[in-house]
């Protein structure tokens, strides 16, 4: 189904050194992959749309590794590891081959960073903006895989990383706030999949998911998927110096795009985690499935966006 | 990375009912699938934009079907057999809830066709058409997948059905030919992919691929990865009553959008096609990777668009 006129120059020129052993060199119809003998297959497809996930004038290196991370993040979470990765590309017309290499370079750096290999695709014309979409695969353990589904009253929810530096970091890139060394952008632009935690997480996570739309609103799918209430402390929120600096609690709250694990772990499981660069900000308990956030002061904090009020 | 205000409640009600076992109800960040042992997975995606690969008014189950379809032609030309497929789906705001209940209406008559299920996806707002990306899964046994390389001089080459309907079909909608039973402009909308038959070419064909780019070009393939030349001739060529009618020889040589198979046959196994519905439409011989096509009366066809002239 091609229908850019140089299309084949295309993907030879620039995806054919991405490919693995399964991808036949992408001359074929589909990919052939042989998964490790006993393993399950764990598999998950993110998109990208120009103006939409990213902004049209990032650089094409930059773009390539977001697509490729947030879509690893999925895998992290279930505690998978990573072997190969299909893409569609659809691009408009007279996008200069620049932006082809530079698109292709980032996926080659990540491909190298997190040792995986392109497997197949399509690129095809749009008469809109840059539209991507991105499967990737991994195995796991037989019935190992984390899962949203398992908190339980009692448990404790903890986050990986710092928090909110990316929803800062996009307002940074639009001027709004202060970000002298880059720092924020940089969380923005390039998610960092928490895959080796991931891995770490089996036997002690109770369930687990990746923090893409925010840290409110994702575990309000936590409490909905084990049907329970949670509570979080904003005084113990990871936040980077320069988030610290920006100041906005909200927005560290209820912002998108940090792509940390956030996960419930049992009390008894919780000395395993001791030097993990994970933070305890709560605790699963028994009630309606609705996040409550304690502010500074201890008092029921209201938030505007994307806030608890939404999961009552 | 949501980003559709109803995004939740809009996969809870068309897309869950489509999901299969592994998909975990689409409720986790991936999919976990145990693949059949000891086979081998073979996975291809494809994307569609509106307004390149189908007409932005066409019923939405249709575009749902031609989606899955045309992915699982690619199976097809593997002699893979499907079992699930994620979905990316990106779509203006305000698309109207009816346009997903027909959307996953097609889907869901096709999954029961094809005995396959949804496992994840994705589903965004855009500022551009509607785009969509497929990727699908399979199986087959270990080192059994049919590739586009094997072709040898002295190959017969074959095709499923009949070719040229699904190009004239895209004419009649544009209202340039006739289609008075609208049977053309049906194989335009609904490609039917040849799965039966790639299982049944294990063993039998040397070379296979699917025809989607045109059946001049997609000769053309199968010629430079085998390294070889082949000679098609018209005459031969399984042309339907509706294409008949029609009269423009030229189009259903290189028009796309068929998903017949096109394969290379060693004579000795020739024999074993005779009950199947294909058609011997030349031969592969050695030579530069070119594709020849001899006329109705026996002289070269020199072809305008897609034709051999390109692959010199």
């Amino acid at each position: 189904m091609s229908d850019l006129p140089a299309e084949f120059a295309l993907i030879a020129r620039h995806f054919r050194p991405l490919a693995g052993p399964g991808a036949l060199d992408l001359g074929d119809d589909a990919a052939v992959v042989a998964p490790p003998p006993g393993r399950e297959l764990v598999i998950a497809a993110d998109a990208m749309v120009a103006g939409v996930h990213f902004l049209p004038d990032d650089p094409p290196d930059l773009i390539g590794r977001k697509l490729l991370r947030t879509n690893l993040s999925d895998l992290a979470a279930m505690g998978a590891e990573p072997f190969g990765y299909l893409m569609t590309v659809s691009v408009p017309r007279g996008t200069p081959d620049g932006w082809f290499a530079g698109f292709a370079a980032g996926l080659d750096a990540d491909q190298r960073e997190f040792g995986i290999a392109l497997l197949g695709g399509d690129t095809t014309s749009t008469p809109g903006p840059v539209s991507l979409s991105l499967t990737v695969l991994g195995h796991v353990a037989p019935g190992a895989a984390l899962r949203r589904v398992g908190a339980q009253p009692g448990h404790a929810l903890y986050v990986s990383g710092t928090i909110g530096d990316a929803a800062l970091g996009l307002l940074a890139l639009r001027g709004e706030v202060a970000d002298a060394d880059g720092v924020l952008a940089d969380r923005y632009r390039l998610p960092r999949p928490r895959l080796a935690l991931g891995r770490r997480l089996h036997g002690i996570a109770a369930a687990c998911m990746d923090v893409s739309d925010g840290l409110v609103q994702d575990a309000g799918h936590l409490c909905r998927a084990g049907g329970l209430g949670c509570t979080i402390l904003a005084a113990e929120l990871p936040l980077s110096a320069a988030a610290r600096r920006v100041g906005r609690l909200e927005t560290c709250l209820t912002g998108g795009d940090d792509y940390e694990l956030l996960f419930a772990v049992p009390p008894e499981r919780e000395a395993a985690l001791a030097d993990a660069p994970v933070t305890r900000i709560g605790h699963f308990h028994a009630g309606p499935a609705r996040v409550a956030v304690l502010g500074p002061d201890g008092a029921p904090m209201p938030l505007a966006g994307g806030g608890w009020s939404h999961f009552g």
